[in-house]
């Protein structure tokens, strides 16, 4: 098969998702998947089989679920953006979460909303490797911000709403205390929405692609909100549903991108040899853009190895593979087999944000296809 | 028109044209556009009638063009990829540019290859305001390492091809004084390949799009190297074309990202007022990929400001169309004319790697269309 190629495996998939659901909520756990990590029509018919349900960004994922057949009330559309047609996907049954003020006023007066609402609220502190993956606090724009659900409160009052669902985001995380300290940020919100009957606490839960990175326990940290959410209902006779969106941790392992060495150039006895892919931002984004690094391995029988720099094809000084940890102005080599023009090189952990997001058609290459190997 | 959308003039086009053919080279300048800044067909078309030539940094985009009905002797391709159609490049008349020994090695045995070849030499030094748009150097891949010279020499000689053209790129820059050591580095490389009768310097001319900002003297730059061909024809009994290869520098200021914002948050007192438009890194990469800022404009009657943090519309916090100088990691406050949601708000200076390199499709948006006001 031509490279470069994405290889997808529903089998991983699977596994994750029974890890997802490993813990026995008492008042029950949705788990949805935050689609925006990859849309392809077979991962998303894949895991409506499997009743997992849908956090949509933007009204026009949302219309493109339900184009595909999934069910309106299987889909929460979260967006910065106000939807572009609102009463018809209220009408085909998705869950809305408002965002903003503005979002509120204008569900109010849109035609077949309901009787209740999703909000999201931005709490106070946040979380993530850096700025540009915490999505809380205030420098985030994602939400309305806690001190205004007072706000909230009278405003859905007055319109005889009731506030169903709070969405709390709070980045990414892996660290087990972290998420101990989120869920009780996000426990005191709920204490003051006396009406909210589900505490949906977003994704952010970290996968390990590369190094000291450490993953998410994920049984942990749900036994963990299940033992808040125990103590919530002794305290306040309240018992709350709890919804996860994973994204990154439903799919980032289900997928590796398959390239070819183009050509092998160094840059003398003071310099560096650099392996250039038949690949580049334009299939994969996450290292030009947050200095994301994955596994990248070199198949061959070859048994020395090398430091090379690993770099993309396309003509921009940017297009690296192997930047320095969490900072994409800089270089790093990677010690890998040593290799020869024409080798294949596998780069793992490929499945979520890699062909969603990508500098399609740049310098005109054509984009890496997407493939399931099982 | 709805937002958003981009639109191009092509009167600041051919204004550009003009101060770039404003000096008389006395053994000829030739001007490639560097076609990956922006492929639409209109600016093609319109440079192609002006004479101007053309620089394709993939087979594919040399491809397109030649679909396009551009001629092939217009057009040069200089890839980190080999072609996947080289003889039928070369047969069509395209300029091929060798950017490492592999690609030499097998340009010498394509069919159809001439008895001349240009090459890309890596100089010592590269310039750039970060690694990531530096193109010269120990760090680059780009090109064939200046060390290695006297091997591409012997290569060429045993093969009976002669170099006929040195490309030569160092990366971003405004400072004419770097623009004086480029021209000569780049004329003791070329005293080296007795040979070759074209110096290509590339591209990275400076535009000014915000702040402090220099933007390339272009007559000056152009004047200087002149001066400098002079000398070394003096010296040398040589007399060198020059070629040219803006993209940013043709381009950027003709185009304007014309938007709408969808809505207006705050995180406090304490915190930011954000703009949140109906675009995002799905329409444009370089603030969030570079830090790049360019000016921004509400189109209001108000005559007081405020001051803003600009944000996308993707679900993503790297979204960010304020980040801080050169820092996509943090944002920054930009002081505007007061703003309301439904007002119109106009990026400046987008005509260069923003539609031809954007994360296309993420969160299912939309592309913003691209169209011509004049």
């Amino acid at each position: 098969m031509p490279t470069p190629h994405y290889e997808y495996s529903k089998g991983v998939i699977l596994k994750i998702i029974e890890t997802l659901l490993s813990v026995e909520f008492p008042f029950g756990l949705t788990v949805r998947y935050a689609v925006k990590a990859n849309p392809h029509p077979e991962i998303i018919k894949l895991l409506a089989e499997k009743g997992i349900m849908f956090d949509t960004s933007s009204s026009y994922e949302a219309t493109d679920l339900l184009t595909l057949g999934i069910a309106g009330r299987a889909i929460s559309l979260s967006s910065q953006q106000s939807p572009h047609n609102l009463p018809e996907l209220l009408q085909a049954g998705v869950d809305f979460v408002v965002t903003s003020l503005h979002q509120l006023e204008t569900y109010i007066n849109t035609p077949n909303r309901r009787d209740t609402i999703a909000v999201r609220i931005n709490p106070p502190v946040g979380y993530g490797h850096n700025n540009r993956t915490s999505t809380g606090g205030i420098n985030s724009s994602f939400g309305i911000w806690h001190e205004y659900l007072d706000q909230v409160l009278s405003i859905t009052k007055t319109a005889g709403i009731k506030i169903n669902r709070i969405h709390i985001h709070f980045g990414s995380g892996a660290d087990p205390s972290v998420w101990e300290e989120v869920a009780e940020v996000a426990l005191a919100i709920m204490e003051r929405v006396s009406e909210a009957t589900v505490l949906d606490i977003g994704g952010g839960f970290k996968v390990h692609r590369f190094g000291e990175e450490k993953e998410a326990n994920m049984p942990a940290i749900l036994t963990m909100f299940k033992q808040k959410l125990n103590e919530f209902a002794k305290k306040t006779g309240r018992q709350l549903r709890l919804e996860i969106e994973p994204g990154t941790y439903m799919i980032a392992h289900a997928g590796i991108l398959i390239t070819t060495i183009d050509d092998i150039v160094d840059t003398g006895s003071e310099g560096y040899t650099f392996l250039r892919l038949n690949t580049g931002m334009n299939d994969f984004l996450r290292s030009s853009l947050y200095g994301a690094r994955h596994k990248i391995e070199v198949i061959t029988n070859m048994t020395t190895t090398k430091d090379y720099v690993v770099v993309g094809h396309n003509c921009e000084s940017g297009d690296i593979l192997t930047p320095a940890s969490d900072n994409p102005e800089e270089i790093e080599t990677r010690n890998l087999k040593e290799a020869k023009i024409g080798d294949e090189v596998r780069i793992y952990d490929m499945g979520a944000y890699c062909a969603s997001m990508r500098a399609k058609g740049y310098n005109s290459f054509p984009s890496a296809p997407e493939y399931f190997v099982d």
